[in-house]
């Protein structure tokens, strides 16, 4: 199959290339290293050292498997770019990671909103048309976020929910009240979207992913010049990977507030199989469909405790530090999120386990010399900045 | 009240600073004249002759009443503009109807469509960091539309849902199916700004407002430099203003498709008379509430033949055609919307009668040489270029 892949430099999107083209697809990528650029712009970086460019990546893995993945080093904000891509490579199956994938660098100052907000939507407007124009039965595979739908007291469902109101019934998109700037330019995508399903007929895929974790794929053990990056800086990192970063330098654990916070997850090797799933069963034209990618719950305080006890079998001292909630979000709450449909098309869980997470120690140990303490805590605040000078 | 009107050029914004003036209110207004760029882009015009700039407008106005309505000429895409008018006129109450309203000028290209949602999103962002950073406890009045939801199988409530599923309960942001790239753009600021409610504390009135009618107000008739712009155009025109004009200028009534399709209505009248409302009664510190602001449903086909029946008793001779339906929308649904919220604050509505079409018929008499009969057919489509062609 022929697959484009937006945003191929990421901690997601190098693996997903080197994955499918290990099986025989034809891949082609496109990145901008807006995610690079922002941890410079920060002083920050990954932890497993990515100095190589695009080209240079694609070129280590032609070198280690003699396969080809194409790179275009370029930005789909820019329509010519976007078109020349479909001129060009006809994809199939369009694979959208190309977005700013971070909720505390949106809300860094007015102007990360609207980049957030400006580089999301029309990155995504623009293949939309793109595909429209010169793709129109390929298929649009969309990394969304479970954060879309925040936390509501009802269960939440994949994507639509049948509603009973008044003795009448439908079946309408599940109410989303996402948590940040960054949160929001994805619900804004999925109604973009789910549109231009109905009208143009295109066929999508959003899948509504949970929070990623681990270091490694099959393909990015082979060699290190195909490792991913790994974040775990206040921007960049997510809880369980920066749990663990900080479970090996000795940093204590930074749960934000109560820690009841409750989301779904899923290892890193469970996001390429699901991408995969999505991708070898696509839907049937106009069909915008929504699928939940995680495959288990954990509150962040579970998260931090399980760390820790695997921390202490591992022989490290690890201790758990609530710290003020940068965020504003519920602290405890209901959360019961259904993750059928990509069990149904066989998807099989990487379970988190303590085995697991000593093999991200591991991981992590190597690099551990590349951490940069002083950017793991939270600067960036959700609250108006005049109330919380006067909190301060 | 010091109150900003942005958008104070439009066929609301005018009449709605003028009203507030006379009713003793500080009022000052932005405006960047994108509406009438938008028309000399494509050779069409306001019925009603609007050649004024928007200072000579204001000069006119305090010419007539002895009042001044303060005027800037720019664009709230740009920060600092909205900073500077936050900064120099502190205002109680922000009324933004400063966007590009137009559906079917979103569909004319990818451009239109990225231009729309670019426009509507970032100067709805720009608004909301101004009344954090500068006026936290003023009160935001919205303009959003009906168009929002679309037309789902259940009534339609104000904004929020009571949800039961699984056993549990919760009151949720009633799910949107809107129906073009505008008003997918009005989606994105609805959640948008119910998110900074929440995290800032901001207070908001999102006014999901239906199709307005009318030429007149009780200020624009006061001289003929202060009338309001009146659009027929199919980019600009709206159902009922277009049959009227249609009727008068003896073109047949132009209904798309079946004419089944169903949405609220009100008089300009009524628009003036909700804004007033929900700025003197403002919500509560971080709350976010939504009104739907029409006082009747109707179908474009009713519309149609309550003109027919108006212009016959009225002399004309109007004839009803179904033309080929540009957008992609059900013809034939159920709709049934709440609308008593503004009622309880107070609200008076004019009701369409055939009176007041004919006084329709008459203010547009007096105008008719100027209208442009080529420029009322639709040429957007909705659907997709290539098919389109297919299909013609």
């Amino acid at each position: 199959m022929r697959i484009l892949i937006l945003g191929g430099d990421g901690y997601l999107g190098w693996p997903t290339a080197m994955y499918f083209s290990k099986r025989g697809h034809e891949v082609h990528v496109i990145d901008n290293y807006l995610r690079r650029r922002a941890h410079a712009e920060q002083g920050t970086d990954s932890l497993t050292p990515i100095a190589a460019s695009l080209p240079e990546r694609a070129a280590a893995w032609k070198d280690v498997t003699g396969l080809d993945v194409g790179v275009t080093e370029d930005n789909i904000c820019e329509y010519e770019v976007v078109e020349g891509l479909f001129r060009d490579h006809r994809p199939e199956a369009v694979i959208h990671y190309g977005e700013m994938p971070s909720a505390p660098y949106s809300h860094k100052s007015r102007e990360h909103a609207v980049f957030t907000q400006y580089n999301n939507v029309v990155g995504t407007l623009n293949v939309l048309w793109a595909m429209q124009e010169l793709a129109p039965d390929a298929h649009l595979v969309k990394l969304g976020t479970m954060g879309e739908y925040g936390t509501p007291n009802i269960d939440i469902e994949e994507g639509f929910l049948e509603i009973t109101h008044h003795g009448r019934t439908d079946t309408l998109p599940f109410p989303k009240q996402p948590g940040s700037f960054y949160h929001l330019s994805k619900v804004h995508d999925s109604h973009n979207i789910a549109f231009t399903c109905r009208i143009w007929g295109l066929r999508a895929t959003d899948l509504n992913q949970g929070v990623v974790y681990g270091v490694h794929t099959e393909e990015t053990q082979l060699d290190e010049r195909l490792l991913t990056r790994f974040d775990y800086d206040e921007t960049f990192g997510t809880a369980l990977n920066r749990f663990c970063l900080q479970a090996v330098i000795g940093h204590p654990l930074t749960v934000y507030g109560a820690g009841g916070q409750t989301r779904g997850y899923l290892n890193i090797l469970d996001t390429l199989q699901c991408v995969e799933l999505a991708t070898l069963n696509p839907p049937g034209e106009g069909e915008y469909r929504v699928f939940n990618q995680f495959t288990e719950q954990f509150s962040v305080l579970q998260l931090a405790q399980q760390v820790q006890a695997a921390g202490k079998d591992w022989g490290l001292e690890v201790s758990v530090d609530h710290i003020d909630n940068p965020r504003v979000e519920k602290e405890e709450h209901y959360y019961n999120a259904t993750h059928t449909k990509l069990l149904d098309l066989g998807l099989k869980p990487h379970l988190l386990s303590e085995t697991l997470i000593e093999s991200i120690f591991a991981a992590i140990e190597k690099y551990r010399d590349r951490a940069i303490p002083e950017h793991i805590l939270p600067s960036t605040r959700w609250r108006r900045r005049e109330r919380q000078a006067a909190l301060d």
